[in-house]
């Protein structure tokens, strides 16, 4: 952290942090609520998170706005610059992972009348639970500007896009067992992708911690551990 | 555009322009190719828009590092600020749409031994044609600051979205009429849902457009169109 001479220049910092943390909150919450509203069915959990992801935007409009203004005012320079920076793009991070987590709340309403067999959301509830504990790891890192515990995050991604794998090859299977449950089970696929996808949006933010202690950029090679792009059909009807 | 005394400052703004356009280029050719090489199943196209989906990264890192330069040597104020953080979320925007539309292709290599009926890619193709005439229309809105324009592309998303409704369904009753076909549209599914993102992103940029020229932001009242994610699947086995 800079030696700022100005008093309120520190303060304008800790706001921008103190709202990521916010945002981050936020979005720990809605990942929650987003499984639970599926896997118990409940409509009025899941019109909570719609409110919570508005909250989630707000804020990140919020923290855009002053961070905008702390550029135009106070023209930091350097360690600060990149600091403003890279805040901005942890807020569109979680933003997306909000946004993400109400699409599996909104899903939650189009199955509410369904009856689901148990063993459907263990996969999920397993890859929610991954997904929550990775999001809380890097919220813990960027309050702490520990780097080293980003990469923690940035590696354990590719356990998230295993389970994500198994569960893909899963679902398919039922589908295939048991046609009645396709419509069910497409929609367990895509919240299933969306959880998948809040790890990539964890992984970014651990490689914009990085940047932000370190000044470097990390290089391309992100552990992408989904392979269910290029699963050939063919193999899933052998299982 | 500001009246700058200094005319490598206007060049520099100039050049955030050029590599915007032609991130917007290259967005444009990978959704025509992630198209083209699930249709044909070419495996060959696949690969290269894999690699061009990393020309668009290396531009959008590009683009990023020359703007936070220009905000620590020139301290833009007002106009030129917003000038310079807006282009930022369209670079972001495209980055994702042609991250989007890699996956697209991706997916024409798990399908590429697949002899999947002409029937099968009718709604993509046009989901397709309608999502790559909105990302042109909004880049010549970028291009000519045309704010009208914009604002038509981004009403228009609901046709798109409308589109991927009939999309879903269309595919739900192929998968419940032939369970072999499963796997084949459960990747159709994927693909649709991308294009229809694509189609949220052109908007998102016709939202930064409209700010870009008169410095308001848009109401949070985005047109939705997408209703798959609460569609009942019941409903579905009816039809």
């Amino acid at each position: 952290m800079s030696n700022h001479t100005v008093k309120s220049y520190d303060a304008e910092f800790s706001e921008l942090d103190r709202l990521t943390a916010e945002m981050g909150g936020l979005a720990e919450k809605l990942l929650a609520d987003g499984f639970a509203s599926l896997s118990r069915r409940d409509p009025g959990l899941a019109a909570t998170a719609v409110v919570n992801d508005r909250v989630i935007d707000q804020l990140e409009r919020n923290l855009q706005e002053r961070a905008i203004l702390m550029i135009a005012k106070r023209h930091p320079l350097a360690d600060d610059l990149r600091h403003v920076m890279t805040v901005l793009k942890i807020a569109s991070d979680l933003e997306r992972i909000g946004d993400l987590a109400k699409n599996i709340a909104k899903r939650a309403l189009a199955v509410s009348n369904e009856n689901h067999p148990k063993e459907l959301m263990g996969g999920l509830r397993h890859m929610t639970e991954l997904a929550a504990r990775q999001l809380k790891d890097v919220l813990d890192a960027f309050g702490a500007r520990d780097s080293a515990k980003a990469m923690m995050v940035w590696h354990d991604d590719a356990r998230l896009d295993a389970l994500y794998n198994s569960v893909f090859r899963e679902l398919l299977t039922y589908m295939m067992e048991d046609p009645r449950q396709i419509g069910l089970c497409t929609h367990l696929l895509f919240a299933a992708k969306n959880i998948e996808r809040i790890g990539d949006h964890t992984t970014n933010i651990a490689e914009n911690i990085h940047f932000l202690v370190s000044g470097q950029f990390m290089s391309d090679d992100r552990p992408k551990g989904d392979d269910t792009a290029t699963v050939m059909p063919g193999r899933i009807t052998q299982g």
